[in-house]
């Protein structure tokens, strides 16, 4: 084990499911172990970082590297759990490579839930959550995250709205005539941001958005932006309005 | 020409070099011609809308529409031309998909002027600047943008920063101890966001971005964003706090 491979591995970050204290041995996952024996070639001894989404980040050290598996064991914690700003992004499924784009992105600007959501005018029938999951967790492992977003299962628009829960503000990235600069009206309660399909809400839908009593128009600027922009720039302001941007 | 079709023709908006008066005939570029032709399926009397980045926006008519050429002709003027909130993204070249992302999404948040910067670190080696400014036209047609940024030619960090205009301000993303976050220090002067390639400024580019006196490091949260996230993060964010997202 050189200084250079320990060092290597030193950057290496994995989000586990297991349960991580000092002297706990966690099996990896075969993707992650594919990842550390044939990108990374890990060695016994390598050290890596791994976190949970419950007991902040802790450094671990590579016992068993083969074939048929690699482990770990847990070595000591780097940092405390935290808690993120409460941020969801509701926001209409839209095809693979945006997609892609969209789940890292948020996840680096640190949304806590990605919730797919059909509207009238969304073209894609179909998300594939497993893809926004492995796509939100790589974005969780380099950003510097202890935990990852949820990926929620889809819903509808009338259902979405339906079981909102309370006390938690719905900013609606809107054009319409009443919509306010997002950092302007932010406010540091729980939140979420919806962004509709490519062709927009269609009028009915816009209506029952904008008539929910926990909905508040935002408006992002004088141009017209794609929804995937919208969602990250939402996201950005709204981190640096009340969220941990500040 | 149905109804339809004019009202087709409406939602097209096409960024042409030509000047723009009532009565002027515009000849359209092979391209635009082609879209127009094949995808949009034009015919003489449709309408649609042109700027110029000068004369503001104008709505037009199309006169001729055949294999050899498209020619329109400029009916009257929809809105004055505007004057962008002055901002640049100074960027370390990526590869080709998040290039193309990354100038669609700039344009989208009203980037004045796109500014390639090779760094030691960067490993792209070529800037399709033609591939950017196309991406660049498309984004600014579709979202309602007067104007097309520039897109300057790449040059090295060094000079970059030898030959800073006086009076512009430079937020350096950076993550080092300093860094406050944007919203907290942007000023409405003259600006640029500069972010770095994706293995970040080397120990001696970092010290010589922040001994410049146009510098300004800010921060846009704890976690690490990829490169072209911080870009979009940090113009989204200017643009709230101090552009025309206020």
């Amino acid at each position: 084990m050189t200084e250079e491979l320990r060092e290597a591995g030193g950057r290496i970050r994995l989000y586990v499911t297991a349960d991580l204290g000092e002297g706990v041995a966690v099996p990896l996952a075969d993707g992650q172990a594919h990842y550390l024996l044939h990108v990374m070639r890990a060695k016994p001894g390598m050290r890596l970082r791994l976190f949970n989404g419950r007991d902040g980040e802790w450094t671990a050290q590579i016992a068993t590297a083969a074939k048929r598996g690699v482990a770990v064991t847990v070595l000591a914690r780097t940092a405390p759990q935290d808690r993120l700003a409460d941020i969801w992004l509701c926001f209409a499924p839209v095809k693979k490579t945006p997609a892609d784009y969209l789940a890292q992105k948020a996840t680096e600007l640190g949304v806590t839930r990605l919730q797919p959501v059909f509207t009238r005018r969304t073209i894609v029938t179909r998300v594939n959550e497993e893809r926004l999951a492995a796509n939100a967790v790589e974005a969780a492992e380099q950003s510097g995250r202890l935990s990852v977003p949820e990926i929620a299962a889809p819903v509808t628009l009338e259902k979405l709205l339906a079981s909102w829960p309370e006390g938690r503000t719905l900013y609606f990235c809107d054009e319409g005539g009443d919509a306010r600069p997002l950092a302007a009206v932010a406010n540091p309660s729980a939140a979420a941001i919806l962004t509709g399909p490519e062709g927009g809400f269609d009028p009915g839908e816009r209506e029952l958005i904008r008539t929910q009593k926990f909905t508040v128009p935002v408006t992002l600027g004088p141009r017209i932006l794609r929804a995937d922009t919208a969602a990250l720039a939402a996201l950005a302001v709204w981190q640096s309005a009340v969220g941990d941007g500040r």
